[in-house]
């Protein structure tokens, strides 16, 4: 017997589940043992030309005609934001009817009321399609690595980041630059907030952290920083160093509790993730057993957002006739076992940074600024003072630093912009060995 | 209430396995919703030293006494071979008993049996520790792409012969050198044939081919070559026009059948699978909807293995609730579904080459060759041509071609080496731009 599937929301990736049921219906069926059909769709404006063919799901302007149809056993809820799609989540839940959903938003800011909802209700809700497109990173977490203790992630999350910052990288170009053509591209949206400034990548990290180390989703006590103030400039002395700059989510296990960070970071060129360019997302995970190991692929677009969204499908038609306890748990542990570990504080977090700063091309400069570091138990990995250019007699002086307490480096950066030898900011950015 | 594991074998991924659930016995019940415990296991000599603790666990000498245990619910098959690993788990599965294996041998040669035999009895069978040792590849592919369907893969699968060749690239070594080499490390066996002549590649191909596409397993029809052919020069040249020499499983669907080859094959070096090295393994899996994911991780090794051992054991422990045919299919899709897509014999194949060729240094050399190649519709993607070592007259004539039928390359190379102004035999390395 098919499974009766409601859509909400038919633009690029409700478009593009469709399309994928449909063109793949053969292997579905023989994979799932039974048909999976859209049978019921809303959409603002059900006139719309579509890029998938809706002859024979019935429309609704009115997405509560579907949240509420009783022929419908699952929903897939493809609106985004996190209002309207709170609500008709909401309600589709004391329906009884399962979730499949691809919004990160939703998830990571209402996801522990979700499933507090859908754990009195005993239905399913699958996020997939939520973290990095298509690659399966949620399963691999959850289910592919449960016997290990996660210890840290880090992930390329953000594609249209991603794409700004190796075109500056392999063009030489200023950021805004690349931005214009991202949003020409459609790689961005008009308002790209929610890509530069890590806000979409926060979404996201703040999922994986809770399925890695069982912890309830904490959106809000996430690091962010965004990449708009990367210049070419810090690109190219970053190469000369030997590293990429990419925009990282981090998720760090540690004695103290857990890091949650999202911004710019330094890590090695031999390094695969920063071999990671354009649009493509990928997220390495280090655990105890496995060790190390690493996902990639298309952090969005229609299908293959689409191909998380089904994949979903299959799971929880599979697992629906289960009892609920034994289904794979929302947040990979079961959720009476969620740990009550402290998120740190930024002062808290430990990485190496990058510095560069303008300092005049005098004697004691470079020990004066290494009195501080040291006074702050900074040691220093690398340094690079360039010469001055014509008629100028500012320097660029880059500094690479070991591993420091994040507060230790803001005290001593507050100090060295207080040198009078020192002109301007440190620019600093944080860099990770992996 | 604890679930009751009985373990087949102590050694390298059985101590590792016992490891595992023994330190993370935490997070695994806080993931599993129960306990999962060892409480038998056989050896050959249960006096031997061990690299776990077994005060817990009741040993026996008989492997039999575990199989036939009424007190243990999933047998872990970690013995390897195919012939007593295969009486051992057919028995298991008439007992009533799931399995657990790591053994790609017993899956890839007799899995279309065993399955059998496990769908008759309703119970599961998990063997994601075969293929490509901790990286989740075989629950990625079977479920997490489960709404695509799935058009090629190449992965590197063997770690031994990949750190061969990473060696022999890096280092500028002989192949039997860094072979004796790998051997001394514990990487190569003391009989290193499977690794190096591919066979170990083949049975991990045959695994990851039936459940993309599919079809039953057939070990038998892939077609393997080693890597024992491999040249320190022939490494260098292909460096030179811009590739990576890489031993890689790969299996496709194409109109005419699937293909499964592993052979060493040039790819380009901006690929991040011509970027993974020494011993780790990696799967790049090409989908229609999702496009190119990539997978990476250790292929081996004690915990890394048993990683994923630990991952079946807590599906397993999920889904022994539920109603079997609600399970994942044991080859991704129903056993009733399989299809039967021929598998092309090697002169079906299709892919581009790399051709190298001792040739006399004289006039009308070149356009012979051309002649032959172009007569059999072979394109020449690129040509070196080196220059004659001091008093020799041969000159190493290097050539890439585009794709081409493999029946059409034999019957070039064949009248090439019949020129007269050719000396020796050609060597030609498959080629893929994946």
């Amino acid at each position: 017997m098919p499974v009766n599937i409601g859509l909400l929301g038919l633009g690029t990736v409700g478009g593009g589940t469709v399309n994928v049921l449909q063109r793949n219906a053969d292997e579905i069926t023989r994979r799932a043992g039974c048909e999976i059909v859209v049978t019921h769709a809303s959409a603002r404006n059900i006139q719309k030309q579509r890029i998938c063919n809706t002859d024979t799901i019935q429309l609704s302007e009115n997405p509560l005609e579907v949240v509420n149809n009783p022929d419908v056993a699952i929903i897939v809820e493809l609106i985004g934001g996190d209002s309207l799609s709170k609500d008709l989540v909401l309600n589709a839940i004391a329906n009884g009817k399962h979730i499949v959903t691809a919004n990160k938003a939703l998830i990571a800011k209402h996801g522990n009321e979700i499933f507090k909802a859908a754990q009195k209700q005993g239905v399913m809700v699958a996020f997939e399609a939520a973290v990095a497109g298509g690659i399966p990173i949620i399963k691999a977490i959850r289910e592919g690595l449960a016997g290990n203790r996660i210890e840290w992630l880090a992930g390329i999350i953000n594609g249209t980041g991603n794409f700004i910052l190796t075109e500056m990288r392999d063009k030489g170009r200023d950021f805004s630059d690349v931005l214009a053509q991202a949003q020409r591209l459609g790689y961005a949206e008009a308002d790209p907030t929610f890509d530069i400034e890590g806000i979409d990548a926060a979404h996201k990290l703040t999922i994986l952290a809770s399925i890695a180390f069982g912890i309830p989703l904490q959106f809000e006590k996430v690091f962010t920083e965004g990449i708009t103030q990367i210049t070419q400039e810090d690109v190219e002395f970053a190469s000369e160093l030997g590293y990429n700059i990419k925009h990282l989510g981090i998720a760090r296990n540690t004695d103290k509790g857990v890091e949650l960070r999202v911004h710019p970071t330094l890590i090695p060129k031999t390094q695969l993730l920063a071999n990671v360019n354009g649009v493509m997302n990928a997220v390495l995970v280090q655990a105890d057993a496995v060790g190390q190991t690493l996902y990639y692929g298309a952090g969005a677009g229609s299908e293959a957002t689409a191909s998380a969204v089904v994949a979903d499908l299959l799971d929880v038609v599979r697992a629906m006739s289960a009892d609920h306890k034994n289904r794979v748990p929302y947040l990979a542990f079961q959720s009476n076992a969620l740990s009550d570990m402290p998120v740190l504080s930024a002062s808290e977090m430990q990485t190496a940074y990058y510095l560069r700063m303008q300092v005049e091309d005098k004697v004691g400069v470079l020990s004066a600024i290494s009195h501080i570091l040291g006074h702050q138990e900074i040691s220093i990995e690398a340094l690079i003072q360039k010469e001055p250019k014509e008629n100028e007699t500012l320097v660029n002086l880059i500094i690479v630093t070991q591993k420091v307490l994040e507060s230790n480096m803001l005290t001593a950066l507050e100090e060295i912009e207080a040198l009078s030898s020192i002109h301007g900011k440190v620019t600093y950015i944080r860099l990770e060995h992996l």
